[in-house]
């Protein structure tokens, strides 16, 4: 088998790239080791910020986002038994979010892809690189009992932070640095009417908590708990009742309903530096992951097949590699960014037992420096709605 | 002896107390420790924020400061081989800071008080505060080797973290919370032309460095150090050589000049809640001890006694406690707040060698984000340069 991309990995960033790419004209082959039903259900939270609507939207696989999505213009911070919001659309001229679940957008980008004929290899085994530092990487795998190897000019590895894409890049080519926060997130999905119209990330001495939402009458709430907890400590009274501990206000009580689901899940920040290789190019989770406190994974994933889509499009423009030569700096830049505003989020909304007083002290006047400043809570609201992509381009005529 | 404010202190905050309420026709003594001499002449560094320096005008006693001091408009970021300019003036509305010295201030508030009579007792030793949770307060103290006893309506605590007052305040009215960044800071005065026309504060992967300036001929500058270091360790030309290390650009070299003063300072934060108790009221370095990289411990101080003398103006005039139970809560909210802004300068702009890789990325990724984000540097330039003081006031026709 032969193909111009060969992406591995039916993720935002692997689906999207390859959409991107039928774009172009560029003919691309996904494999991915799940069966589509597992991709398609696999529940995942959904922030978008405003630049994938905007890709989405553009590209044509917004319909479904546009009808069933809940567009958010803010967020709400709650501290010291008061809410503070911030409003995105004033402080950002504009913009806002879309709650719309990841599996949603996979739906919708699996479907765009077929319709088109795309070539998406479900069930695919034991996927392994080859080649990758000539002009024909390989991409071998099982699939349907049979091995099978895919040719290609180029490979994206879309494979998340498990896959074997990352791991193909010879080791001293590799800068990779993590930090594990000291907290767990116990998230439950219950059946209820939305707590509020937006989201709301509380601050409290007994921990974190978010009052998310899925649906007009599915909700997603998280407790911050300790990452080895185990949720059969969990029962749905403690959990309601560890709830209404941090999030009622007076006058305000949280609403219940049957919890459906719940789990604890562990935090987890890591980047690698590089993210190509010869002819090898990771993307999304592959390549960094945030925490989920500052909402940025899917976008983040979606911004790095935006720059490698270009520069792909310029190399078969105009066989040069300029463009592509920026991949790794421009993504592991926007990267860090949202490092950094992941590590503010979590750190201004949880509560860490080994901070000292002191330490506590500040981070009360920082929520309060943010709820109080309009310069301090728009840096918050650019962030969160809008965390730029800067799509290296080459200037018009200076073709290499 | 009798007073109506007996102040212990003649220190910024003793000194500008004594000065507010001469304005409002209220006596007040100042009782210090040290000699005329001593305090006119330990050099303390001097960033007056903008609020400081109208006070200082609006009160009559910023002359000197007009011709003598040095006003900035700006602070310069540097890393990675780049400066970037934080501009107060354009940020902020037009506001900027005053380059000149703690102990000229000083001078100017002992000459103003001198000049219409005011009692500054100097040299006064063995303080001691008794009655505090009485109508009349007593100051002991030995004077010209004769013991004193000074009677007051209030006492005011200027005396510093080390002073007699707030270890005055029973222990079960005392929140204290305290921390101690893991630098050092090693300081130098040197005979050289300014190197810049505004401070540099520079990270470096060596460590922090800050080109700040005294005079037209006479330079501050200063290295982060290892706290437990020892000024016998550094020569000169070691000195030199690691400020060359860290602040030198391509194509711009640090001038060196004789050095003729070096030491070893360091840091602490250190808050105290609350800041009154009875009849007495601690103010700046008594009740609330920054790290100088905000540059905010003087503004504190000054920031202090102008509550304090509201609240003491509003009681002679109507015999109501209603502002001076205010004092506390007014001061710790502003002191936190500068806590807040020193810690986020500290955290930002030192190496410490106890992060990890990770967590030193998210720093070069947060001194990006204030250099390339109007709304994150609007929040360095507010903060650095004008750290409003919330006064609280009567409304009018609301006396009590």
């Amino acid at each position: 088998m032969r193909t111009k991309v060969g992406i591995i990995g039916a993720g935002p960033a692997g689906l999207m790239l390859s959409h991107l790419l039928h774009l172009q004209g560029i003919d691309s082959v996904i494999i991915e080791r799940k069966s589509r039903e597992q991709v398609e259900n696999t529940v995942r939270a959904g922030v978008l910020e405003q630049g994938t609507i905007d890709l989405l939207n553009e590209t044509g696989v917004g319909d479904r986002m546009m009808e069933l999505g809940q567009p958010h213009k803010g967020i709400e911070f709650q501290f010291s038994g008061k809410r503070h919001r911030i409003d995105f659309e004033k402080l950002t001229g504009g913009k806002e979010i879309m709650i719309y679940p990841q599996h949603e957008v996979l739906k919708d980008l699996i479907s765009a892809r077929l319709e088109v004929g795309g070539k998406i290899l479900f069930n695919a085994d034991n996927v392994s690189l080859h080649d990758i530092d000539t002009t024909e990487p390989k991409i071998c795998f099982q699939h349907n009992g049979e091995n099978q190897e895919l040719v290609c000019d180029f490979i994206a590895g879309c494979d998340g932070y498990h896959g074997p894409s990352r791991k193909a890049i010879p080791k001293e080519y590799l800068h990779e640095s993590e930090y594990t926060p000291p907290f767990g997130w116990l998230g439950i999905l219950t059946e209820t009417p939305p707590a509020s119209d937006e989201l709301i990330y509380t601050y409290h001495e007994r921990g974190f908590a978010l009052l998310s939402t899925r649906s007009p009458n599915v909700q997603r709430y998280y407790l911050q708990v300790d990452p080895s907890d185990d949720i059969s400590n969990w029962s749905d009274e403690r959990i309601w009742s560890e709830l209404h501990a941090r999030v009622d206000l007076d006058g305000w009580t949280l609403e219940e309903g049957p919890i459906t689901q719940k789990n604890i899940v562990t935090m987890r920040s890591f980047m690698c530096e590089t993210m190509q290789y010869g002819r090898l190019y990771i993307a999304g989770d592959a390549a960094h992951i945030v925490p989920p406190t500052g909402a940025k994974g899917m976008n983040l994933a979606i911004g790095d097949v935006q720059v490698l889509a270009e520069g792909l499009k310029h190399f078969y423009e105009t066989n040069s590699d300029v463009l592509l030569d920026q991949y790794s700096d421009a993504c592991v830049r926007r990267g860090w960014k949202a490092q950094r505003f992941a590590s503010q989020m979590t750190n201004l909304l949880h509560h860490n037992h080994q901070k000292t007083t002191f330490e506590h002290g500040v981070q009360l006047a920082e929520l309060e420096h943010i709820s109080s400043s309009t310069a301090a809570s728009s840096t918050i609201a650019e962030n969160y709605a809008d965390l730029k992509v800067d799509i290296p381009r080459v200037a018009s005529g200076a073709h290499k």
